[in-house]
């Protein structure tokens, strides 16, 4: 059946690699001794610890309000409680106010993009991006400017600024990175924040991945600014910390003038987010802190794993690591999609080709790949490691 | 602070009208004897069944799946349950390949608008039209041609036919209607879907109150057609029957095709809808028929205390009344957005004026009220009625 209508944005919208990738695993067989090695999503596989579990049961039992329509941007207490840790960890003074709390990180982004960019305006992303940004910016008729990375993955201002048109409306950045794992240094982020605020456009800084951030370190001074919020929106998820995945809570950080407009979109796409949700997220702000820094040492030990093992495989180049993400060239005479298929049938390893995170132009997608390490321990990581080295394609 | 950059659909998009009136409530003092009758919202006030509440918190308790990400379109079984009591309601045969779960039923609606039109695209919607649906058109550029309805506040086919242009690529109908409170006659609904189909755009069909129609046979044949997916998208919301709202729960019928470009947009705003809301309203749909009839009847038996009410109301005009609403034609001199504030402070009533529900040019709007009466007993109604006769302004 052809589709009428059908909105050509939408129409030219790529389909979400997460669930292509999954239909690669269609009629292949994974023997009990040597199952499946998903590495192509970065989500937790258990679930959250019992204690914030107990939490969400209880309110769901007990308090009338964990089944009502809460405001637009969020339970007051978990805006308060993001506010006061923020300005604990990034040395600024953030309110309340200044915090919306989202179906998920991605409903963040999208709801700070509708507020910056109409149809034919355009944004800057950093290449290898997040699909799904780009995505939402095919699909609001936005143009995506690539900004191609080096072998290091970081983004380069000065390239940046040369791609700034009347158009431009944002520069995105995701840091630590996804899908490249890199850490982006404190200079860099800063240089990307004074080129947004010259050129009077936004800069979008995604953090989903903070938690796990190897550096003891401040990652940016940006909220130490008081002006920030002319120029700064920052993201965050609840998912990857306290293994929310299923629950969709993510939160966005700007001026109270952004969140005002934010408020419509979220009001018109998502009315609140979830209760129950945002009930166990505020209580794990609350409860795992040391929970949450041991799941970073295990994570940091994981990725400890990733670099020995690919300086042990010769012939392939880890590019970045770090947060949930291995990002690397392949040494294999196929291109990564089908490179990707294969490993699927012959080494039972699921991971995105780089091919899904830039532009079908650029050749470099051809040779790397992206392995959401953080979901395997490192017995699986050495497994991992034993089966891509056994290939040759 | 001037908010830059700002995109100019978004600055044009008006802002959440409950919240707006919620702000009216702000330094009005509602004493104890006389306390607020809230009647803006059209949203359940208390929990869910006991049983529900449990399902949930076991879910969270003991299922790991309940904590983790979920498919993009829907828990399988959600869909199935959904598909099946579809078809037995309309006497269709959906299967649950035509069922996406979303975020609540605003969500479904902005899929569905995405996958249809895109910026500078037009769509007609009757007015009063439901705001969240004009504000979605405003934000992503699509004009909301607005169909104005009589008396009766039923949409004329007509009069649908003379608006449509080589840029209108959907219909928007609600049944029972929201914010008019009209069941519109399945003859109706067929002419609108003949119309549609005639000029291959979609129609949209969102039954939000579906469960709570005063009619005991079907409202509509549209799904008996076995081609109904060529023209049909039909939306739906937990929300209401199993009083979920705090859950964001929300589904769209339509075509396997259809949902194939609803999966992008759901990927990129939502990923997937929570999984304990999901999981509710799967054990409430298997397991609150009954409790929901009960709901409906006494929804019925508050329909039938605001007839009576108006009735006697001699200068007041009820016309329309049904599902969760009552639209009305106020006697006061002062124009409707006035009025209602003027309520709030002397009768302790707060209600949303007519203005909320079409363009600004629209006279009619100045003369209306939107009635959520679903909220309060029959009690409440009483006292509603007693309020509103006393005043004059």
């Amino acid at each position: 059946m052809t589709l009428t209508p059908l909105a050509p944005p939408m129409a030219a919208t790529f389909a979400p690699p997460v669930m292509e990738a999954r239909r690669w695993l269609e009629g292949v067989d994974f023997p009990p001794e040597r199952p499946l090695i998903n590495v192509s999503q970065a989500a937790p596989v258990a679930a959250p610890p019992e204690g914030l579990r107990r939490a969400i049961a209880e309110a769901a039992l007990t308090q009338v309000e964990a089944h009502l329509y809460g405001p637009v941007l969020g339970l007051p207490e978990l805006r308060a409680e993001l506010a006061s840790q923020w300005s604990a960890a990034y040395g600024g003074a953030l309110r309340a106010e200044h915090v919306a709390i989202t179906q998920g990180c991605n409903q963040a982004f999208a709801a700070a993009m509708a507020t910056l960019a109409a149809p034919g305006d355009e944004v800057i992303l950093p290449t290898p991006w997040y699909f799904n940004h780009k995505m939402w910016c095919d699909m609001a008729s936005v143009k995506a400017v690539p900004l191609a990375t080096g072998p290091d993955l970081l983004p380069d201002p000065e390239k940046a600024r040369a791609l700034i048109t009347p158009r431009t409306r944002a520069i995105i950045l995701i840091t630590p990175n996804n899908p490249g794992g890199v850490e982006y240094p404190p200079a860099l982020v800063q240089a990307f924040m004074d080129l947004a605020r010259a050129h009077k456009i936004a800069l979008i800084l995604d953090e989903t991945y903070r938690d796990f951030d190897s550096r003891d370190t401040r990652p940016h001074e940006l909220f130490t600014d008081p002006d920030w919020g002319d120029t700064l929106i920052h993201l965050y998820s609840f998912s990857k910390a306290y293994r929310l995945t299923g629950h969709r809570v993510g939160a966005m950080v700007a001026s109270e003038a952004r969140l005002a407009q934010v408020e419509k979109f979220l009001d018109t796409v998502a009315i609140c987010a979830g209760q129950l949700g945002q009930i166990g997220a505020l209580w794990g702000m609350r409860n795992l802190g040391d929970w949450v820094a041991g799941e970073r040492a295990e994570i940091l030990s994981r990725r400890a794993a990733m670099i020995e093992g690919f300086a042990r495989l010769g012939d392939w180049r880890l590019m970045g690591c770090g947060a949930y993400f291995a990002y690397v060239e392949h040494p294999f005479a196929l291109s990564s999609p089908e490179a990707a298929k294969e490993l699927v049938r012959q080494a039972g390893v699921l991971l995105l080709p780089g091919t899904m995170f830039m532009p079908e132009t650029d050749p470099a997608g051809q040779r790397q790949f992206r392995i959401a390490f953080a979901n395997i321990d490192r017995g699986g990581i050495s497994m991992l490691m034993d089966r891509l080295s056994a290939v040759s394609l």
